[in-house]
């Protein structure tokens, strides 16, 4: 299939839609244009609750909407699913492939917006036995991990064996990796009770690793300290300063700053140190002469633009500029300003103007009732912060019966005790019995 | 690990946790017996809502709560995660397989609940084109396929692909065949309206097949002819009498009573014909001797036990008895039956006294707002039907908080239009791609 520009419409084509590229495409709604938004999967997935999927708090559907369900009433817009495989810059068009079929897309504008996936710094073999937190996929997998842990556990004759079901490592002590932690204690300390009888899930070991010198570096000392202290409160083990040798199915070595060398026995280890960005950033590199950051992202220019090429914006996760953070307010407002770059540009208004970042303030949840939280000036920790987290967070989730899901889960997940999906497929099984094999092999 | 049964309690084996196991132990909760409930995943699986998780109604934790957690405050029931691979009815002994490490349970008294999976009379090979209906994994699957079909509807230049892509086949039509055939007539005239800018998803065609001379032959005649009236209303093509010769990634080929042969083309094909027993009826045959009807189902005395073990309960779709249908009333009431019985026998009480059916009626939906339901002399359809069908699934399904969230993403999605759970996720479009690859190979 190719589809040519022929058609008198301007036409603006979205690679991904994640926060970047959905909000570019919003804002591009009552503009006299055809957008394309392209993605791999059918959904825009809300990452910052992905975490809450991986440990049986809520659905993936809660999480992650139909990107045309998103985008049904925005007519001038098409969405398709398929992997960006090839962008030629010359002729402003790139390929796609559907599962084996490919189509060429051409382009008046283009808005990469193609995000970043999980870096294991050199390691990628450690994904097998320390799945990333980035897709759906992945936190279906962790929560069959996770779940599945307690079940061997129980029926786990062996002492050794057992703490080995019972310990949980979480690699990277950013806000994903602090929030995970934080769950997986809250759910052995609290949701899990009474289930099992001859373990008891509270005795379960919650390891938090980072290779920096603290937890949440991101954030002021006074709020890192509290949420480390919370984090110990509710059982949390923190090992700062330690970075991961070696990770297998049975367990993960460490070296400390000190060069200390320990292996924890851990038959679950969760992965959320780093991030790399897409392959499109290379691609873009070798295709236009961009350079490139350690991340893997691309260096634009200051109004997000490929330098040499100001109809191809990159933005969110694979932008390098002024050392944004990689989070999801960067996305929101570079896709907002490549949108409006272009609406600027069909009425004839050529200037460039340099993309401007409001820092809106960041926060982490630590467990039910407590988190922390800068704005500007203001640092909230504990009840009043986990409370702005709940009202940022259902006020930003997409669609309006998403937030009325989300909001009765967590409901009767934080006045109740349970956690609504805990369910383990087979595939899940499988897939463990498949590691299980494997370590037993010579 | 060996579990003996050197304890003083008389211990109750339950092999599965479908409605016969789980209210066969649920029964038992006050006595003093030590209760072990096996099962080779850790949630009840809510079966009759089964098509509702694969056409994007609800999600997996809604229907399949964790075993574990709804008998959490029964303290003399240990749940246990596995497949039972061997049953030792001399020595009273189970053999249980988690993945890969084995254990030896013994019991005093077994409940076999072991439930059935689909059947493809003689055809096993249909199963790769044409999942069935029985598992989460059945359902997660067939949902990634239907809104799959879509998306590649959407994307596909030539019109007989397209419409390839926009067919859907439902083999049986009895009330899962039925329920899944007007989802998905609803979800393409309703819930998808909107979202797709080159195909109409309204055009999809839904074809729903038997080989029996009617739909839902266990419902009386005036019901039948209205549940078609309606489905044929919606959309539905119905060819019954009609029976399936081959499947393939591309399309079903069927014979009709008068010879006449046909292909239907088709991408999506979903499997509710037959049932075939689990296959510990055939070991229990091997072992104890008991004789199998055709669906190698286990032929019992009249008081649910194996002939010649009195100890040994074999119950719900496992048990062949006075040619009883295959549905969730007579798991549960003969589960009870079985219980019962131990009960009793714990008090010296040992008559023998024969399972009596109670029929409660049985009920079909065909949509939103209509269904069909028979119980006893009334006979009710349309919307009275699905006021009833309504109230007495949220209250039979386990757990409050499933009931309320149930209710929640039925009143979201019966009032609304949307479905929330249309994730497709990556194992499932890769698997989609090894399909079409298989297909192009030569």
């Amino acid at each position: 299939m190719t589809t040519t520009s022929s058609s008198r419409r301007h036409r603006v084509v979205i690679i991904g839609a994640g926060f970047g590229g959905l909000f570019a495409a919003k804002a591009l709604r009552k503009a006299d244009v055809d957008v394309i938004v392209i993605d791999r999967t059918n959904h825009h997935l809300f990452q910052p609750l992905l975490y809450q999927l991986a440990t049986g708090l809520l659905s993936e559907g809660d999480i992650a909407p139909p990107i045309r369900d998103v985008l049904r009433h925005q007519r001038n817009t098409h969405v398709l699913l398929g992997d960006v495989v090839d962008i030629d810059l010359a002729a402003r068009c790139v390929r796609v492939e559907t599962v084996g079929e490919r189509s060429d897309v051409a382009y008046d504008s283009l808005i990469v917006a193609a995000g970043a996936s999980q870096s294991y710094f050199g390691h990628p073999e450690f994904a097998h036995d320390a799945p990333g937190m980035k897709t759906i996929d992945h936190a279906l997998e962790l929560r069959g991990r996770i779940f599945g842990a307690f079940e061997m556990a129980e029926r786990e004759p062996e002492a050794a064996a057992r703490g080995r079901w019972l310990t949980f490592v979480v690699v990277g002590a950013g806000p994903t990796g602090v929030e995970v932690a934080g769950q997986l204690a809250e759910l052995s300390r609290r949701s899990l009770r009474g289930n099992f009888r001859r373990i008891d899930p509270a005795e379960a070991r919650v390891v938090l690793l980072d290779a920096a010198p603290t937890i949440l570096p991101a954030f002021p000392e006074s709020l890192r300290l509290r949420a480390a202290r919370d984090l110990r409160d509710m059982g949390v083990e923190i090992h700062v300063g330690t970075m991961v040798t070696g990770v297998d199915g049975r367990g993960i070595d460490t070296i400390s700053g000190d060069r200390h060398v320990r292996r924890i026995e851990a038959a679950t280890k969760v992965w959320a140190a780093g991030v790399q960005a897409s392959p499109l950033g290379r691609l873009l590199s070798e295709k236009g002469g961009a350079a490139l950051d350690r991340a893997g992202r691309v260096k634009v220019a200051s109004d997000c633009t490929l330098p040499g090429h100001p109809e191809v914006f990159v933005i969110g996760d694979l932008m390098s500029l002024d050392h944004l953070p990689s989070v999801a307010q960067v996305a929101i407002q570079s896709g907002r300003h490549a949108a409006h770059t272009i609406l600027r540009r069909l009425t004839g208004d050529t200037t460039r103007r340099s993309f401007r970042y409001h820092d809106l303030g960041s926060m982490a949840t630590i467990s039910r009732l407590r988190a922390i939280a800068v704005l500007g000036r203001l640092r909230l920790a504990g009840f009043p912060a986990w409370v702005l987290w709940l009202i940022v967070h259902l006020g930003t989730l997409t669609g309006f019966k998403n937030r009325l899901a989300v909001l009765f889960n967590w409901t009767v997940a934080f006045l109740g005790r349970g956690r609504a999906q805990r369910v383990i497929t087979a595939q899940q099984v499988f897939g463990r019995h498949a590691l299980e094999a494997e370590e037993r092999a010579p």
